[in-house]
């Protein structure tokens, strides 16, 4: 092994390990704080104990699924892969060994993110409400630091995955090759961490998101609607099982996505890395890790500095955090590319490529704000959609489709200028090939997305932040408290709710620069293989074809996990009817609600919905791709199914975010009071859109997110099984 | 001119003649029907007045409009196109005069087919509603019969104007260029005819749209939920609007539509012809006039065999014409082939264009199958919608959104078997290039589609029979005539409902299909421009930002289509609720409401809100094209463009089509009793949904049809200037 190549692998493993160690005294710390009353405890208890169970079954399931998949990856590698030629051959039997362990730790490792993320957050809930007791500053520190676990949790142990596979096959080379050769084959060798990652986040992300909005609709629709209880009594059956949700699919569901997001993204950097080799050998394949790193110290001072005052918009407070997080990223960028990037052959390059990772950094700013223009009342969408409310649910639901279809436009335009943009730098940086051709375009993509992805711990943070503060004024409510401890908490879960909003925005914008990194991937894999460019001409037949069906793919999956949405909430909706009508003490307070029974119902009914739709995202591009074979262009037509699906998905997620968003703010908008406020007209009208919007920004939007970003990682995988 | 092309031209000209005289005949057969009582004649002729008062306003503005683009086509032809070269080079002014007298021509004859349409169906339905009086099978063949004259003007119109145009060029061959090769670059100058067609359809359909659905809405929110009226009463002051709409949108609307998909399959055929020259010489270039023409005549016969007895569905005897109509194009299309496709080189080849024919009759019928398997209540997905209603408007819309973008799967994979199956079956004709390149496959996917479309007339007739009926029943039931009257049209209504569901999922089949042709002889006209073979290769990052852009466009201007329903309704509802409070006579029926305030407000309210999304849609290609041509990739980002906005405009119209008609289907479901029937809170909840759907299927998504052409057919005329 080099030294230098050494020294970069200890730095990423020591800073990662460091951010681990400050995880665990995070969450000490957060552990420490006082744990409330005993009927606030009772409550968080049972969230804990209905949350644990549906991981433990939901993990049972997944780690099923993730077996079945291993075996026929390593059956695929070991007996249908076109063997290798030339001097670095390996023998199938030893590919298939090293793609299969890739992805069965990928997998682990992305589930270990998402339990710890929802382990921490269950404990911290409870805590956050006790300290709102105190002061908004304690409560929203508290809420922060248990979500700065999660969001630790998830990066580094994205970081080790990756690094330690590079270390540890490193240590595997092979006889008769080059450490330089083998250096380079590396990065293709353990793309299987990233389908396991993705593999199994698909699952954590539909099977939570579907749960928490089963639940989440189904308590809503006979609670609010029928019974005209508030959101959050305790008379509630289905309340419980509502916060659980908040758990399941936004805290274990998001840290598994955002963990794939960072994983897809290094191996995806890395692999371009390689092409670059002749100039900055194993610095550029490095690269990325280290910029990761270095993100996540920028993440633990973000942090630390955010503490708000008694009167202050908590928002504010969470923004100076995201601000310091992003300069000390952008400050890192340029120490790390003049010492990384650096190349005799192109002086100036380091400087081109710290420009791209400029351009990162102002795609997640632009995304934060599109989205807080399309999702927060003060502006015109959301305003729109409260305003048509007045004239019923029908044009109520017409103005928030029509919003959410519109806020596709300027995160597209912010996207199309961040990848020309950094391509152009790229190419531009004079990295030129032997015949003289420019070859860093793709590498300056790739650096954008790391600097987008470099402040993904904290973001990650600010996000788990929301499921926190919405369960702990879940907790404050149903243990009923005095008025001005939940007013605390509702400004912090109003916060909360643009946090969530915010981190899907960037993470579909993260989701669109990694997918484009992959499938330059993806290219470069089938180059080598082939030892020919692939072009991926849309004016052939079959190929147009099969992107029309990886748009495809994008709807019907969209359609499945709405569907399974409503048809768990409508078993929740008869049960909660049925203790309703059973149990008439319920609604007096005397008789105490089965909470149980209804977390049991959206359990198996979550569990049972996410299996098709999981598993016709994993077989769809396997199917295309041995169909098109037949064609003689299988690499080609799953390049084509593969890119345009990741645009429908972008746009499609898109959507789906902002609309369920915009429509969740024009109801909290009427309820300050506008066209009549709560119990108004308008407001029930309102309550429709919300209620419609649920699946749409909590189950089927970001589940979309994970969707492309498995489609890139399945085909990088199975790329030799097309060819 | 060539005696077999002369005799051709003739052939062309003379059916379409004759089917034009037949249409007159029929219209004065229809004309010649009973105008029933006085009341009947007071609103059938109100509804005129408003239709014809909108029209003229509407097609002044496009008229203007349109004036605007030929002038730019001119100045763009004349002073920014690159010069021709070679020995057939054309002066520039030549060109621009040409392409601008094409565009000129197709916006006159787009609107007069529109115009035509309307003027037949606001005659016909009072005829169809006093033939009621007499019998179901007489109401039936009135309406048909007047729906026909529409279908048969449309296409008559549309071949006549592509003949035309060929045969004047013709006689303007220049000195020095061989009548052949004169021959084959005609059809790259009559490319305008297809935009001017597509420009006037896009305003056509999208002011129709919005004016029809901004009036019905409107009417239904403030009649049937607020004010408990039924549908059609008389009291409601916006009842004479939403019978206006009814035929400005539905039968100008459409009209236009699919005289521009006629138009723009025929030129894009006719291109391809050009490249197999060399094995059919002008008869491969005239087929697809010649199928189009004997399209017409079976058109004609299966519109005369349609009736029905007074106890069978009347959608058997609809049905019975369709077979009719395609056994007979199946049986030309044979005879056709093997007359005109008949080439020493490939003795057989024109059977296998005969398969791909019957490729496109078998995609029009399995598009007409899972139509009505989407939205007809008989079968599941319009059942889960009812069902689902149960729970409320939230959970009625979930369910709507889920069909929606569910029932894209079905078409999707019928269009890729079409393309895949008919290009396979072109490239193994055994026709080859002089290297041996197989060189049949895009005419055979254009033989495809014109199999596809042979039948246009007669699902014409079937889509206007359609807001006939509707007119009809309105005007049944606002001249207050006995029930077993109204019994009678809302029977034809409801088959009317289907008919219109069914030409949607035809149009949105067929101008995928045609869209494919269209970016095929773009492709053509590029290589012919630039001497080179273009590829798409969307693996580009500039290509696949195109790409991304195109799909983006699809999303916002359906976000516009359905703002602008919403906004105009709105002022609609403002206006029926100051009627109610000012003039309180109305609801007690002693004083008569304003109806021609109603239809001026939706009237200005739609031609203002048309502007923007049409100028959107003119202008977005043409800056796509002149940004990426600054990269030196203007005519690839074009094309990617072009196809990944198809892709996701098919795919937009399906969900958007599929989804209002089933949520329309499953409100009438339940309105025959089930769940409680009319008043009950399912019946609420599918209102709800039902109102949701009107813009998504009769404004945004037809609308959707006509933009994915008018991409194709922009580009193909200003590709010159992307280059």
């Amino acid at each position: 092994m080099a030294s230098s190549q050494s020294a970069l692998l200890w730095l990423v493993l020591g800073i990662s390990g460091a951010a681990l160690l400050f995880a665990v005294f995070l969450s000490r710390w957060v552990l420490a704080r006082d744990r409330g009353d005993a009927a606030m405890q009772r409550i968080s208890n049972a969230i804990q104990e209905g949350a644990e169970a549906f991981l433990a079954r939901q993990y049972k399931t997944i780690g099923l699924l993730s077996i079945v998949v291993a075996v026929l990856i390593y059956i695929g590698y070991a007996f249908f892969r076109p063997a290798e030629t030339g001097a670095d051959a390996l023998p199938a039997s030893t590919l298939a060994l090293y793609t299969t362990l890739s992805f069965l730790l990928g997998a682990i490792c992305s589930g270990f993110a998402g339990f710890m993320g929802m382990w921490v957050s269950i404990r911290t809930n409870i805590r956050t409400a006790s300290a709102a007791r105190s002061s908004l500053n304690a409560a929203l520190q508290t809420a922060l630091r248990g979500g700065a676990v999660s969001g630790l949790f998830t990066v580094a142990m994205s970081l080790i995955g990756v690094a330690g596979l590079f270390w540890i096959l490193d240590a595997f080379a092979p006889a008769g090759i080059t450490a330089e050769d083998w250096t380079r084959r590396i990065p293709f060798l353990i793309v299987g961490f990233g389908f396991g990652a993705s593999f199994v986040a698909l699952f954590a992300q539909l099977g939570g998101g579907i749960y928490t909005k089963a639940a989440d609709v189904g308590a809503d629709l006979v609670g609010k609607v029928e019974a005209g209880i508030p959101e959050d009594d305790p008379r509630n059956p289905a309340v419980i099982a509502d916060l659980v949700g908040d758990n399941v699919g936004d805290c274990a569901g998001r840290g598994a996505d955002l963990f794939e997001s960072t994983a897809a993204e290094n191996i995806g950097a890395m692999i371009l890395g390689v092409l670059l080799f002749p100039f900055f050998g194993v610095r550029g394949v490095l690269f990325p890790l280290v910029v990761g790193a270095v993100g996540l110290i920028a993440s633990i001072i973000g942090v630390m500095v955010v503490r708000t005052s008694g009167d202050e918009d908590p928002m504010s407070a969470l923004n100076r955090g995201f601000y310091a997080t992003s300069a000390l990223v952008g400050i890192a960028f340029f120490f790390l590319c003049r010492w990384l990037l650096a190349s005799p052959a192109a002086p100036d390059a380091w400087l081109n490529f710290f420009y791209c990772a400029l351009i990162g950094l102002a795609t997640a700013f632009a995304f934060v704000y599109i989205t807080q223009y399309y999702t927060e009342y003060r502006y015109r969408p959301v305003l729109s959609i409260a305003e048509a409310s007045q004239t019923g649910p029908a044009t109520n639901i017409i103005a928030g489709l029509a919003v959410g279809m519109e806020s596709t436009v300027l995160p597209v335009i912010t996207v199309a200028i961040a990848i020309v943009g950094s391509y152009y730098l790229g190419q531009n940086s004079g990295l030129t090939d032997t015949a003289g051709n420019p070859v860093g375009g793709l590498f300056g993509t790739a650096v954008a997305t790391m600097g987008m992805l470099g402040t993904a711990g904290y973001i990650l943070a600010m996000d788990v932040f929301g499921p926190i503060t919405d369960n702990a004024g879940g907790i404050v409510e149903m243990s009923e408290q005095p008025d001005s401890i939940r007013e605390k908490t509702d400004r912090l879960d109003a916060v909360g709710n643009t946090t969530k909003a915010l981190t899907k925005g960037y993470a579909i914008g993260s989701a669109a620069l990694a997918a484009f990194l992959l499938f330059s991937a993806y290219l470069d894999e089938v180059r080598l293989l082939t030892g020919t460019e692939l072009t991926v001409n849309i004016s052939k037949p079959q190929v147009f074809v099969a992107g029309l069906l990886g748009a495809m793919l994008v709807f019907w999956f969209s359609s499945l996990a709405m569907t399974a949405v409503r048809k768990a909430a409508q078993s929740v909706i008869t049960e909660v009817r049925r203790q309703f009508r059973e149990m008439p003490g319920i609604m007096k307070g005397t008789q105490q609600p089965d909470y149980g029974r209804c977390v049991d119902i959206v359990t198996v009914g979550a569990l049972k919905a996410m299996v098709f739709p999981g598993a016709l995202v994993v077989c769809f591009p396997i199917i295309v791709g041995l169909v098109f074979k037949q064609f003689g262009i299988g690499a080609e037509a799953v390049a084509a199914f593969l890119m345009i699906a990741t645009i429908a998905g972008i746009l499609m997620a898109g959507f789906l975010n902002n609309g369920g968003g915009a429509w969740d703010n024009a109801k909290k908008y009427i309820e300050t009071g506008s066209y009549g406020g709560k119990k108004s007209d308008a407001h029930k009208a309102a309550v429709v859109g919300d209620t419609v919007g649920d699946p749409f920004k909590d189950t089927a939007g970001p589940s979309l997110h994970v969707l492309v970003k498995l489609l890139s990682t399945i085909t990088l995988v199975l790329a030799p099984l097309f060819i």
